[in-house]
C-alpha cells in the first residue's frame, strides 16, 4: 500500500472526517475553521470484509484529496461510528454493522502515518457544536441526537465525558418512567430512545390512532411507511394527530432533559438531527417540560438550542471536529498518538 | 483581629475542614495523609448575624490548633455546606440555615491569609473518598450521601463536576418514575430524596403499615418518631415491614442509580451516610436493580462500594480533603485562589 499525498506530512491544514453509518459511508475534508473543503459518500458494505471497507475509503479518500489541487496536507482522521470507543480506536458488536469487531486506528493506519481518533456518532456531534456550532465558547453542554436512536454527548470542563471505558452518555436509555412498555433495540423496555427518536415518534402517532377518534390522514398509512418527516408535514398542515405527537414526544422529551440538567448543570442543551429540524413543533413543548420537571434553583438557566452544524456535512465536520480537538489538545499535529503505529 | 497560630504561613503540614450544619458545626485539623488529628463541634447558632458565627469558628479553631502542640502550620481551610457554590465561595438561600446569604471566603478570610474552598456536602464527600476513601485512584466515579436528604458529587476525570454555575450535581432530585407522589424539599414531588433518603425510608414504611396487613413493631411508633435507625433495629429482628421498606427503598435507589451510569460510566458508586451503614439490607436490592436496570453492555460493570471514611470525623475529612485537593491542583500551598483577598 502506498500512502497518498499528503499522508506523510507531520503536520497539515485539513483533517478527514468519516462518519461510518450502517448503509453509507460519508467522508470529507474539513480545515481548521470548520469549512468542508469536498466531500464524497461510498456504500458501508459491511458484508464484506472489513479491509475492504478501508482500501476503498483509502481509494475514495486520496482521489478525493488529490482533486483538491495542490498545497494540502492530511493533518489526521477523525472517525465517527456507532458504538464506537474513544479509548481503544475500535467498534465491538455494533448493532447496525455486519462486521463482531472493527479496529478502525488499526485498518486505518495501514494507510497513513497521521493521528487517528474515533468515537461514537453523537459525541463527534458535540465537539462539531463546540469548535464550529451552537456549543462555541461553551464549557458545559450535552448534544442530543434525534435521529433513528437517541445519542448524547456530554462535555464538562469542555472535555467529552467518556467514562471509565469509553462508552459514557448513553442518555438514549434513560427510562421514561420505569423501564417498562415499549421494547428497544438495547434489550430494556421503555428507553427515551423508544419515543423520542424519529421512530419513537412514529409510535407514538400509531398509538394515538387507538386512543383517540379524530380524523387523520396519518390513519391511512401503514405503520412501516410512517416517518417523522410525514408527520412533520402533516403537522404543519394542522393535522391532530401529528401535532399531538408532537407535543408529547417533546413533553417526554424535556422531562428526561430535566434529569441530565441535575447531572451536569449546562449551560445549554443542543437538540441534533432530523427531528431538531421540526423547530418550535418540537422545542416549545420540550423546553416547557424540561422547566417543569427542575427545581426553582434550575429552571430557566439551561437554554434549549438548535445545532449548529446542521446540514448533510454535520456528521463529517463532528468527525473532522474530533481529530481537531485532538489535535489542539497535544499543542501541534506532529505526535501520533492512541497507537496509531503505521505499518507502511 | 490577630490571626493564629500557623495561620500566616504560606504553606503548612496540615488543613482545617469545616462541616457546616443546620444545627452543630464540626471543625477538625487534617493531614496529607487523611489522618484527623484533632475535631471540636460547636453550635452552628444560625439565629446571630453570621460574623458571630465566623469570630467563633477562629476562636475553637486557633484554640484547637495550638492544643496540638508545636511545629504545625496551616496550609488552608476546607468547608462544606449545604447549597455552598464552589465557584463563589458562598452559600445562598441555604434551605437549613437562617442567614440568607454567606460569603464564607469573605468571612474567614478576615481571619487568616491561607487559601479557602467551599463547596456542598456531598462533592466534599465525594473529594474526601477520592482522596483518602473508596475512590483512591479512581477518575469517574460518584458518591452518593444517603442522609435526611440524598446528595451526589460526581467526578468525572478526577474532578468533581460543578456544571456552568457551580451547581451541578443534585441528583437527588431525579425522578422517581414521573415528579408525582410524595412532596419534596425542593418543591418537586416525587424526588429520588423522597424515598431514598433516610427520612424517604420511613415514609415507605409508613405507607406499607397502611398497605400490608402483616403485624409489625413498627405499627406502635408514631410517624414523627420513626427513624431509619429505629427501621434498621427491626429489620435485623426479623420484622416484615422493616424488611420491606428496605427492599423497596434499595430498588428504587438502585433504579436511580442505573441512570447515574448512563451518563457517566463510572468505575464506582460509593454510598455514604447513615443508611449506608446498613449493610447488605441495602446494598443487596441496590445491586440488583441497577443490574436490572442498566442495558446489557453496562451490567455488572459498575461497583457498589460502601464509602471508605464512615465514621463521625468524615465529614472533617472531606472538607480536609477538598481544600487539600486544591493544593494539589496547584502545585503547592503558596498561592491564595479564588478571591481570598485577607483584610488583616
Amino acid at each position: 500500500m502506498v500512502p497518498w499525498g499528503g499522508f506523510m506530512e507531520t503536520s497539515g491544514d485539513l483533517v478527514l472526517g468519516v462518519d461510518v453509518g450502517g448503509t453509507k459511508t460519508a467522508y470529507g475534508y474539513v480545515d481548521g475553521s470548520g469549512k468542508c473543503l469536498g466531500s464524497g459518500v461510498m456504500a458501508t458494505d459491511s458484508q464484506f470484509p472489513v479491509g475492504h471497507f478501508f482500501r476503498r475509503l483509502h481509494e475514495n479518500a486520496a482521489a478525493l484529496l488529490s482533486s483538491l489541487g495542490p498545497g494540502h496536507a492530511l493533518a489526521g482522521i477523525g472517525f465517527a461510528a456507532p458504538d464506537a470507543n474513544y479509548f481503544t480506536g475500535t467498534i465491538e458488536s455494533p448493532a447496525n454493522l455486519k462486521w463482531d469487531f472493527v479496529d478502525i486506528t488499526g485498518e486505518m493506519g495501514r494507510y497513513c502515518a497521521v493521528p487517528i481518533a474515533t468515537t461514537n456518532d453523537a459525541n463527534a456531534v458535540a465537539i462539531g457544536e463546540m469548535l464550529f456550532g451552537a456549543a462555541k465558547g461553551m464549557r458545559d453542554f450535552i448534544a442530543i441526537t434525534l435521529g433513528t436512536g437517541v445519542g448524547s454527548g456530554v462535555v464538562v470542563n469542555g472535555e467529552v465525558v467518556y467514562g471509565a471505558d469509553g462508552m459514557a452518555g448513553e442518555l438514549g436509555h434513560l427510562p421514561v418512567t420505569t423501564h417498562s412498555g415499549r421494547e428497544c433495540g438495547c434489550g430494556l423496555l421503555g428507553c427515551l430512545e423508544t419515543y423520542a427518536s424519529a421512530t419513537g415518534m412514529t409510535r407514538t402517532a400509531t398509538e394515538l390512532m387507538a386512543t383517540r377518534r379524530a380524523p387523520s390522514a396519518l390513519r391511512s398509512i401503514p405503520f412501516d411507511q410512517l416517518t417523522s418527516k410525514l408527520l412533520f408535514e402533516h403537522a404543519r398542515k394542522g393535522d391532530a394527530l401529528a401535532l399531538e405527537a408532537f407535543a408529547i414526544t417533546g413533553r417526554i422529551l424535556g422531562s428526561k432533559l430535566a434529569d441530565m440538567v441535575l447531572f451536569t448543570r449546562p449551560e445549554a442543551i443542543i437538540l441534533f438531527g432530523g427531528l431538531a429540524g421540526a423547530g418550535e413543533l418540537i422545542f416549545n413543548p420540550t423546553r416547557q417540560a424540561m422547566d417543569e420537571n427542575l427545581p426553582k434553583a434550575f429552571k430557566g438557566k439551561v437554554a434549549l438550542l438548535p445545532s449548529g452544524v446542521m446540514g448533510t456535512e454535520a456528521a463529517i465536520l463532528g468527525a473532522g471536529a474530533l481529530i481537531w480537538n485532538e489535535l489542539r489538545k497535544r499543542g501541534g499535529s506532529t505526535v501520533p498518538f492512541r497507537g496509531v503505529e503505521p505499518t507502511i
